[in-house]
């Protein structure tokens, strides 16, 4: 077994991010971003914590063309943030819902309004807006002058590609997940409910060294699972169920995603049929892996293995996507997105199959792009679909 | 102990909540709600999945001021939101850069648009806007029509005020942590890194019945810790430590939301003080709740017992707020909040103290408001700060 890597990150990670995203926001016209969500900021800055959970405070950090970032954030987060690399820290007394940070905001970027100045902000595909949408255009109506550009590209692109210590953080978690669906025919036996199916699995996971187990879904049915993103149900596990789990552990602030179906006691042929192909889908998917091909190119070899048993896709619309400091990030694999490969980006491979009367199967496995094409960082499922026993 | 409450909620409940709202949006000219979080959707629909992880996809729900609520989601959710009591499922094959449910949403809202009519959307304290702010912009400018009204008050006034099928909940999810709180004194020893015992903690949570543990965080330092927000350390715990644990478990998508402290083989006598201080505070707080106090009432009650020993609170903004399906809700225990207390509004008291050099202490405590007065909800915290053992 792998060590365990070092917690955090040495400054000198946060100081090549910001240069990067500072090189970039130097050719774009851009005095600064601003980010306000956990992971953006804590890419630039190395907070961390799980006080997020509390939707009650908006968070801020700005991303300066040159220097390092300022934190504009409710003083419950001052010791904390202190101990990163960031230095000028601003604080207020949230919640204060007369000016939760507002003015503090306007003080800092009045500079660059004053000259007409742009800025930007994450507002494309898969961001959203962690501050109300009232004090966000109060924020604007007070600065009239300031231009507020789109920082998707730019964020979502330094983010895609991995340093080595932040691979060596997913495939820690990798691992340890690995070990866990390993353990699965220990931990399940028929007419164990699911839900309890699932605690055993957080409670292994936890023994295994994971922090927390952000995401576990998963189905659980006669013949064939029809859903993969529900809780799970206090039915008795059954001698022909087909089930199967998917989960997002973390380690350090990083995810693994991937799943693992199994049978119990027998699975029918189209079943084991449906399995084979998604095993070989995502063979195809792991050879196309390179730098230079495109998330298409990848999404066109899984999908030309299903379209060879004339199978069809689920409605789960892609068949993989970016991971890391989410559970699921940019890009996706799937016709609509050309991004093209780079060394060092992390994803999922995820093909999906509708088969029989409303049955679905999903397989996924975590690699890492390298020059010489995908290494895994998730044990690669076995070829057959495990039957585990019916009793125990 | 009392039994484990049922899973889920009658079709009533849904009904009852929708109705109420919809008698507001009727008195306020409002023709619909356009929700799009976790929590907001769950409330009107039942939707529960840990997908929202992922945050790839947008997700809406549309209450009209009449009629049943519109789910528009991507096709991956069709299946379990069909198991809800929600009849119109409109999805899209998601993600979708060029289109995600923005055409969906358009159609939905184009008649009323065409009359000038108002939705209503969450845009106020500690709300967010969970979906890309240019899409947002987009549709906007698509229906030039359509006022857009704030639905913060009516959509969080109604939360506010929990069923007794809700209360249940949370009470179940409150004696879990109590347990797991007593247990602490045999999953502690000193020598043990911090870390280790956040994961004994996780996994007595899941051992206890609870779903997940999605906040811990805490502190442990000689003498008194300094930060109540952070992920542990490795540092192992030492004879002469003060720890705090703050957890929110959940069970069925219901949040407890309290900590408890301890001294590790010893403490001083400055410490003891701070905690017989905060105990004494709490009593206060829960000896003025009462339906028709305001939160004001009960944070200047604790305030008063601090003021007495010439304490002041930490910087942390407030002594408690509101809990349901969220970890912090609606209303704030603070000098700035008016809110009226209400029957079966479920609130924390939190009380916090700066003391010595730069060393912090906070209680807390889970209640729900009722016609006599406060009910616990978790159990009391001892009066005198409990010591464990320095080895085992």
């Amino acid at each position: 077994m792998a060590e365990t890597p070092i917690r955090g990150f040495g400054e000198g990670e946060y100081r090549a991010r910001t240069a990067r995203a500072q090189s970039k926001m130097a050719a774009q016209g851009i005095a600064g971003l601003l980010l306000m969500t956990e992971p953006d900021v804590r890419y630039f800055s190395g907070f961390q914590t799980p006080f997020w959970q509390s939707p009650t405070r908006p968070w801020f950090l700005f991303v300066p063309v040159s220097g390092k970032p300022v934190a504009v954030i409710p003083e419950i987060g001052a010791v904390l943030m202190r101990t990163t690399w960031i230095e000028d820290i601003r604080t207020w007394n949230a919640p204060n819902p007369a000016d939760d940070g507002i003015s503090l905001l306007r003080d800092l970027l009045a500079p660059i309004a004053a000259q007409k100045g742009s800025i930007a902000m994450m507002m494309g595909h898969e961001t959203s807006l962690r501050m109300p949408l009232a004090e966000y255009d109060r924020l604007r109506a007070a600065l009239p002058g300031l231009r507020v550009k789109d920082a998707t590209a730019l964020v979502q692109g330094a983010r895609m590609v991995k340093s080595e210590a932040e691979i060596d953080k997913i495939r820690h978690i990798c691992c340890i997940a690995s070990r866990c669906f390993d353990r699965v025919p220990e931990l399940v036996s028929a007419g164990q409910p699911f839900e309890e199916v699932f605690r055993a699995f957080r409670r292994e996971a936890l023994a295994q060294g994971a922090d927390d187990v952000p995401y576990l879904v998963g189905g659980a049915e006669q013949g064939g699972y029809r859903d993969v993103i529900s809780p799970p149900s206090r039915r008795p596990m059954q001698i022909g169920d087909v089930f199967m789990l998917d989960t997002g552990m973390t380690w350090d602030g990083y995810f693994c995603d991937f799943d693992r179906n199994y049978g119990v006691g027998r699975v029918d042929d189209a079943t084991q049929r449906a399995y084979e192909t998604l095993w070989h889908a995502t063979e195809a998917g792991l050879a196309a892996i390179r730098p230079g091909a495109s998330c298409r190119d990848v999404y066109s070899a899984m999908q030309a293995v299903l379209a060879r048993g004339k199978e069809q896709g689920a409605a789960v619309g892609r068949f993989g996507h970016g991971l890391g400091m989410q559970l699921t990030e940019v890009p996706s694999i799937a016709a609509f997105d050309e991004t093209v490969l780079q060394e060092n980006m992390v994803l999922t491979l995820e093909p999906s199959l509708a088969y029989g009367e409303h049955r679905l199967m999903v397989h996924e496995e975590n690699i890492v792009v390298r020059a010489s094409g995908a290494e895994a960082l998730s044990v690669r499922a076995p070829e057959w679909l495990p039957l585990i026993g019916g009793t125990r």
